[in-house]
């Protein structure tokens, strides 16, 4: 059986981060206009709002807090929510951070980077930023800090679960969007522990289903096709651990399209008042889209609001 | 001295408005990116995520709870949020609702009110609309549901402030916006009365100040030239008891222009992932702008994202 955190270690990665991250709020979805979903509670975790914007730092900051005491300067790859992550955690730590981004990410992102004060190196393709990064860990005895992969990174967003579990203790379902599934294997983890009977329900891009794919072929793929305008979860691999959290705790998989996704965040803006970037409506599009009229009277769901980073040029070219 | 609701009225106010109501969440400010508020903790409540999108169902409801058993229809007049409420408070007790719009009203919140099952009636001028109202008072038994005036319309959104205090139990400054100054008379009410130390400022649209005028005058005027993008806070006129509890309560009074609205609407999108009306990005422009600079190391602030009701369009037009 894989290897997962127990509860007692999230809770005490929950006290370790408390001081740093926001405990951010559950409501309930009061404007939530989906057909057939009148008599069902949907709950809206709102990690949107965490420091950074995303629920990245979570694992971000967890893993820098477990790193050696002589490790002084930390590196990533993202293109977006983990970078901005990373360079935040490094921040709050007083680490020196090297974040390397694809030369095509948003200038919007690499300006909050920026203004962590990490330092951008760009890269062009997924290949070169592994590269990039490799070179950093021995040239600069920089620590890797992975965006999804590991049981420290785990470990941190394992407490959103269990933030969402003290906010609503009876939940039939949760939703949970998933790229690399760093979030899902920690939700699930506390999740599963904390109320067993809940099914997990884990949200890909139609063009990005590498978690689909892995749990098909029984192993984590090491290479995805992405093709989604949900860039956050565009993981372009799997990796083991994450995969056998996700492999071991979670019911089921859905997919959604983009255009699946673009209408979510129309509904989002008119029913939440949120303006989201594509991942953050996954969940959202799932409830609407592919698991509409799955869900009965006096149901409690729980959808999860990841994340967002975008500016307001991007959101109405997709939006629009 | 003017009379207000007590700390024990507010109270059971709140206890009979909770099963109909959320209790919306208090928020830290995470991405506040306001230069000089880098150690002022801001916190946001965040009311926008009330039921209808506003905080006016609970002055509304409030009011409706105390009509008499025989009354079984209300009205209203408003272009907007307090019409949405109306509609929602009265499907939620089972009363009747005719609502009184302008011609000129948004149709995506028109369809709001109808969702909710009112009767919508159009008229041009403001003066029209109460017209309407007068005359269904009379020829239909209707009690009018007023948009910000009465004790009762008061303890009601004083529930807002009896909340925020909860969740923030020190704070130096609370942001309320004003239209016609029935959130601001109710959340005073209760903040100078569990925390008398706080300072509170009330900030109206440049173009929508007969608050300003008011003060000034001694006495609520009754005639407001409105000209502001925040329809939201255009009251044509001001009340003796609204009026009243904010000359008794507030400190102060600030005024933002259309443009730093729509520059606030802007950064709450990018800062906050939240798309607002003009309204309800009013207290945020008023600590980018007038207030700049007026708070220091240490203070706790709170602003009021009051509500929003906006399509896309609208929005999308306003902000670029």
């Amino acid at each position: 059986m894989h290897k997962s955190p127990s509860l007692s270690e999230i809770k005490a990665t929950a006290q370790r981060l408390a001081p740093h991250l926001v405990h951010t709020p559950t409501v309930p979805f009061a404007g939530c206009s989906i057909e057939g979903l009148d008599s069902v509670s949907v709950f809206m975790k709102l990690e949107l709002l965490q420091h950074t914007g995303s629920f990245k730092p979570r694992g971000a900051l967890n893993a820098m807090m477990a790193l050696p005491d002589d490790v002084k300067g930390v590196t990533a790859f993202s293109a977006g929510n983990h970078a901005i992550a990373t360079a935040f955690a490094a921040s709050k730590l007083g680490l020196s951070a090297k974040v390397v981004m694809p030369e095509t990410a948003n200038a919007y992102r690499v300006e909050c980077c920026k203004a962590y004060g990490a330092e951008i190196v760009f890269g062009q393709e997924i290949a070169d930023l592994i590269a990039i990064v490799e070179e950093l860990k021995v040239s600069e005895q920089r620590a890797l800090i992975h965006p999804f992969e590991g049981p420290h990174t785990v470990a941190g967003t394992a407490t959103v679960g269990l933030e969402l579990s003290q906010a609503v203790p009876d939940l039939d379902a949760v939703l949970v969007p998933i790229g690399g599934g760093g979030l899902m294997a920690g939700v699930a983890s506390a999740i599963k522990q904390l109320q067993p009977k809940c099914t997990l329900i884990g949200v890909e891009p139609t063009g990005a289903d590498g978690m689909s794919q892995s749990i098909d072929c029984g192993k984590p793929v090491d290479k995805v096709q992405v093709s989604t305008i949900a860039d956050s979860l565009g993981a372009p691999m799997h990796t083991p651990y994450a995969f056998g959290v996700v492999q071991r705790y979670v019911d089921e998989l859905v997919q959604v399209s983009d255009e699946q996704l673009r209408d979510a965040m129309r509904c989002l803006f008119v029913d939440a008042k949120l303006a989201v970037e594509p991942a953050c409506a996954a969940t959202y599009a799932a409830l609407k889209g592919p698991l509409k009229g799955r869900f009965t009277d006096g149901q409690r769901i729980a959808i999860i609001a990841c994340g967002s980073n975008i500016d307001l040029a991007s959101y109405q070219r997709i939006v629009s």
